[in-house]
């Protein structure tokens, strides 16, 4: 079991420096220089680029090969960066991964066209890998963009509402993030040729994981170790977000405890020394535990699917990064 | 030639009410209604609808349906209302066909949105007519949208820059006017079926008509009747753009002139009681009768390419409108 974590530990660092490698080199000299700096300085600023790798590793779970499917991984990194440029506008962000955000870096109008020009550069690079069934491929990539631009104006609109469902939180997030992590499988499947039934699957993983993913992230950002996250602990309510647990925790306080919940929403936000507090109010209510809970139901679908794939190193690196995001603490 | 003339303005005005009556329903019901709303208004906000009736006439030229080809055409309508609003918010515009930009209408963050959905759903529609060839219809398409990116960046540039040159300006409006007429052309014949040296013809027709349009805009500005032109005469000066009658009066003026043209570009434009002066400069100088011949030869190599093409109501149309459009008022 270890010797095996081991070899797909090094497979995914090896496979990471590839695509970081060609994000790094993607742009070099290219003109005019004031709109294409501006593009790199976004695309070599690190991440996960857990993207990149889904679609990797859905193609070699088909039966495909890496080397048929890079321009198509470097192509949903570069589409990942456009939404975190054009969003880090939009929620008036001045960090991120630790470097000031684009469009405080330069200015407003090189951040709203260096994100287009990401946008466009995306479809460039998954064209070049397009070499099957191109019109079914890139409608997965543009149906996969709709999702996220709805999921964002959900995400805006829930900022001005007052009440927000569980279920409507899920759809968001399913737009804003999921749908993007299941266009990632889809496309690595179709473009090496996978069955209607195998698209299918990986589809459903992607997507699963991608739920995961996002609510693992409100968890950690209430309960995960300052030094390991990276950023300040309970940031979400700060700004006042209506995170999964926030709006559970709405849904089943009562008394004190709901009238504290509901000044987090009125006030937009609330101060870095109320931050243990909230943590306790979550705690009583059980919402930490029912967010785990959630986080391992989404994980058990997304390996759910995972059964009906051939056994190969595909099939071993989804369930491997599974298992990784999990216990991720960032 | 005037009972084919008005054959010809009936059928411009018939389809483009056809075009019409599809942007108005396209996003109707659509959910979020915070995200599609805004981006009817700008889809119902009117305009020449030129880009649509190029792809219409580019396939008819070929031998091709305006049946097949009302998707495509749909699709650059889109894509250049996404530019339109992406561009008002950098160039800081308050109205657009008469009405509040959209960033004022609603807010920054709903206009960043509404744009990036524009170009995705401008994808879905293209995708929707590319039966055959998808790839390299879906290609051109994404050039198209590269070069209007580098376009505005030049544009923007241009604006910083205190030199440019009469040829970088020509790059300028190749990459953020032509390249999409271009591209209208060349995806109308595609998705038709065309060969290759009809794909030249038409696109070589929209690449010098596009080139032709954006010099009569910048001539039209500074010598068109106030209320045929529909906006203030001499807004370019009024605003320090760098068009192609200032860049050349700058490169043949001396003396007090060159002085005096120095001051727009040093005080970032002039005053409205000024705009009769300069308007002589460019008379003496001779640069309206230049532009007034650079439209000419532009529109005769777009006409040139006509020859290669078939005898047919397409060809008949991209003639017609090639001679409308010299002969335009605003």
């Amino acid at each position: 079991m270890n010797s095996g974590n081991e070899k797909y530990e090094k497979l995914f660092s090896d496979e990471i420096s590839k695509i970081e490698k060609r994000l790094d080199s993607l742009l070099e000299k290219k003109k005019p220089a004031s709109l294409y700096e501006p593009c790199s300085y976004i695309l070599r600023s690190g991440g996960k680029h857990l993207r990149p790798f889904l679609v990797l590793i859905s193609a070699k779970s088909v039966g495909g090969r890496f080397q048929d499917v890079y321009n198509a991984a470097v192509a949903v990194e570069v589409l990942h960066n456009f939404t975190l440029v054009h969003d880090d506008i939009m929620d008036n962000s001045s960090l991120r991964r630790g470097r000031p955000t684009l469009h405080k870096k330069y200015d407003l109008s090189t951040a709203i066209l260096a994100g287009d020009s990401l946008n466009a550069l995306a479809y460039a690079y998954l064209l070049k890998d397009c070499k099957v069934n191109p019109r079914q491929v890139i409608s997965s990539f543009t149906n996969g963009i709709i999702a996220i631009c709805e999921g964002q104006g959900l995400d805006k609109e829930f900022e001005r509402r007052k009440n927000v469902s569980i279920k409507e939180y899920k759809i968001m997030i399913y737009k804003k993030t999921a749908a993007l992590s299941e266009m990632c499988c889809s496309v690595g499947a179709q473009i090496s040729g996978a069955t209607p039934e195998q698209i299918r699957a990986v589809s459903n993983y992607g997507k699963n994981l991608g739920m995961a993913f996002q609510i693992q992230d409100d968890l950690l950002d209430i309960m995960a170790d300052e030094k390991q996250l990276g950023k300040t602990v309970g940031s979400d309510l700060i700004e006042g977000k209506k995170t999964f647990l926030f709006l559970l925790a709405l849904e089943k306080a009562k008394g004190k405890d709901r009238t504290d919940l509901l000044k987090v929403s009125h006030q937009k936000g609330i101060q870095i020394t109320e931050i243990d507090k909230y943590r306790d109010i979550y705690l009583k209510l059980g919402v930490i535990k029912d967010a785990e809970r959630e986080i391992m139901k989404y994980t058990k679908l997304a390996l759910e699917n995972l059964s009906s794939l051939p056994d190969n190193d595909g099939k071993n690196l989804m369930n491997w990064l599974a298992n990784i995001l999990i216990n991720r603490h960032r």
